[in-house]
């Protein structure tokens, strides 16, 4: 869909606004059609503060309703092909779309534990999220959630409706729903930025099938052209950035011995703030290094 | 086998030597029968010095013979149990007892290529490999060594029988045959060495089959209380060294997110002297950690 | 004086150039005189190549008059006040107006030898220097200088008036001949960017009088809001920055001991070139640190 | 004079053990006499605690007179040549015998003011500190103390006894009253420990005169032959160990600027524990460089 400017939204028609923002919440245009009367809003921010207010206003029936309306996580819907544009592009982001037997097994499992438990489906924002987090998520969350699942699923979808919004709508400033993972590599024994190192970025999980997510080059400042993860909320979970430093030095003339004491090596870290920063820089030799979480 | 004095060997028997000795070299005691006779020595170094010359002084087809009278690697002397106790002991050592169907077939078409190229089996000291890196010196001499296939097979030889009558005899210093492996564990969060450090060292193998080699904890100074790999030759290969610092950081009661930013730090390496001495420390924080070839 | 644009300069009548340039070149307005007949440019640097062509296709004879036209380095012109604004300005940047009786004898002393040994007087772009390293640069040139003295003398000429044309004149591009020198604290103790790090650069002296270039305090980034030196050459020379390590830590409750282990760490580094950038950072926690040439 | 074992101690008559110890408390051969009848003693820790003990229960008024018997620090009796041997070897290793007229009015009005406070001669274990570290103890003291400056006193007391024992007496056990500063330096440009480098120890001092401790050169393994400080209590100060690493690159044949990034590497520490073991390592390139406490 067309991103819309907010100048938009705030002059047009109130059933402009609706048509233009009803499906930002699951199946519930009702939240726009309030949101409407609000109208003008001097933010993005604004904009998605009244329609959660909207939502938080709404009897508690109706919010019962609205988050009964969000598809299962990898659930029959995903299978059946019944859910909205929003939610298969969201799932599809995290491989929820692309399950084996087993995990698809086990996402049933825990879908119908939690939907035994709590009378509502498990929702979490999964741009946020990989695999691994999110069946973290399930756990952590069947473990310990009864007193305030509905609060819980209310600011996921809080969550889930900012990225919406964020991607429809254009202003001045965006809102700060993006994250970014960044890395710079100094060249201590040269004495210089490295240039022109491989770097793979993987997300190890636990059942041992690490994925590659980003395979680039430093450029001439030793950094990457773009970010290694940029533009979106950077997925929880644990990475490894890998640098092969002996096919560098080789390149450079450093004589090495067979095999480099330093072949490729690995940085492994974790995320836990997907809207944060994090720069994960290497300062090498062909005999050490050193990393830090730098700014 | 008891091991023997160097002073019993230098003042026994000729018979009593060669029968002490005999087995040294492969299938071929006239080495140890001609040695005797260069009696006394002053060292197991004279020692292995003087059988070598034995050997390097004989015949070519002498030479040949006893190369020839080596079992080729992982191959069918092994799986019918016709080795030597010292080849089954050595090839053991490396897992080559323990291949699977594929890689049995991949050692035999290696075999059948050296022995069609070169006449004779392919000789190395498995001692000072792993299994990966002898299929990287497979490959390396099936094609390069022809000139002096004869020669590198004594220089194994002299290796292999150098291992074994260090570990025969006793003397007042014995042979430099054996290397080391160690680690020191400093954390600059805390200002002290980080002792109780969950630590596993791990062979990595190209074909994805890591090995764990050594699971300990780092003692009040930091360091292991063994060395991680001591008194044998350290195998040729890569390894990971991996500390589990968020479990440590988390037992002394530091704060850290959820996932923690590093939770298991690896450090891969290879080793490519077995007689050398590799020291691999961290110097770490719960947000930085550094490492260098130490001494 | 005001700055002109190139602009203006390219399109104002011969003389107009030369009255606003013609001191660019020490007491040698032919120099603007002859570089109008060029005109237009195309940037500063064409500007300031063209005039420094005029220089080299001039006769011999008129290029010695002008190199002897410059004074001498803290010589007598300093003294009794008989130096154009220009060198006035330059001399004092690096302290050569305010010399003890023992450095003015000294600069004297290397002054006269200089004039005896080549015949004209010691030119150097002092902005590019530092007392201590116009010494040495002298000491060098005095021994080794002989063959090419006009030659280093109009290179230096050329640096100086690239310089005076650089802040004379405005256009899309300055000239390329500034420097920066920056920092950047990261504490790994506590995972962040280290705000409100007291900081002080030094500079060293061969005689021990050491002189504070700059005193500032690390921002929310870890940086410092301008550079340490900016928007002119890095003196070569050797300097120190100081991090009050202790105080920040102690400012933040991190119990240390009295005197603390490390209260205030020096980093001691040489700028080499003064049109480079030097970033000096710094990773450390109370009782550990690093720093490498950075980028 | 010469050490005697404690076994002599142990079986000799009680006049020959007075006579051994009779001063190592100043002025006071009544606490040897005393602790005479408490033989045998297992240790020379079971000899220091059983002198203390006595100390601890003899009367207010014995007690305030043996402090009272100490010389005054840098005090008249120094001067006029009346202090023990003990007294005027211990001062003097803090240079307390050479101070400058400022200095000794500087410690006459603090020996002056305490006196005036406390009625009694401010004592410290001299042997444990810099001229800087005193100074600052006397105004704490000064300024703190008045509730129990009689146990600090005998506190002190204790400590310069311990020295003073461990001096005279020989056993299986020495006394823990030593610490140690040592360093290493490890070269990851060139991958191995840095051999040859030139190193020194300074002294700081607040008045800004530094005082030379050791200078040596890194040994094979990167180490000093022998500790920086070793076999005595470690002066608690800041001190300042300078690696001269440019000339040991340039000797190595690396190319590097002039002059270069990196000359003399200085790394400032204090010392709070003078029985610890401080470890203060470089791990160097000609570009970077890192230290931490160590072990």
């Amino acid at each position: 869909m067309t991103p819309i400017s907010l100048d938009s939204l705030n002059t047009g028609s109130d059933a402009d606004f609706t048509t233009a923002l009803g499906d930002i919440f699951e199946h519930s245009s009702w939240v726009a059609q309030e949101a409407a009367k609000k109208r003008p809003f001097a933010s993005i921010k604004d904009l998605h503060d009244a329609m959660m207010a909207v939502l938080r206003a709404a009897p508690a029936a109706t919010q019962l309703a609205l988050v009964k309306a969000h598809p299962d996580l990898a659930g029959k819907a995903a299978r059946s092909g019944t859910m909205t544009a929003d939610s298969i592009s969201e799932q599809g982001s995290v491989g929820l779309d692309r399950l084996t037997d087993a995990e698809y097994a086990r996402f049933t499992r825990l879908n119908d534990a939690y939907q035994a438990k709590f009378g509502i489906p498990f929702i979490v924002c999964v741009r946020r999220h990989t695999k691994d987090s999110i069946l973290n998520e399930f756990e952590r969350r069947l473990a310990h959630d009864s007193a305030n699942a509905i609060n819980t699923a209310i600011g996921e979808i809080g969550r889930i409706t900012a990225l919406r919004l964020d991607a429809r709508v254009t202003a001045k400033e965006q809102l700060k729903v993006t994250g970014r993972l960044s890395t710079h590599v100094l060249d201590t024994h040269g004495g210089a930025p490295a240039e022109g190192i491989p770097i793979e970025l993987w997300e190890l999980s636990r059942d041992g099938a690490d994925r590659l997510v980003a395979r680039t080059v430093s450029n001439k400042d030793g950094r990457t052209d773009a970010p290694l993860i940029g533009g979106r909320p950077l997925p929880i979970g644990t990475y490894e950035l890998r640098f092969a430093t002996a096919a560098y030095y080789r390149a450079r003339g450093v004589a090495l011995a067979e095999p480099a004491y330093l072949d490729v090596v690995p940085i492994r870290f974790s995320i836990a703030e997907p809207e944060g920063h994090y720069h994960v820089p290497l300062v090498m030799t062909p005999w050490s290094y050193s990393t830090y979480r730098g700014s």
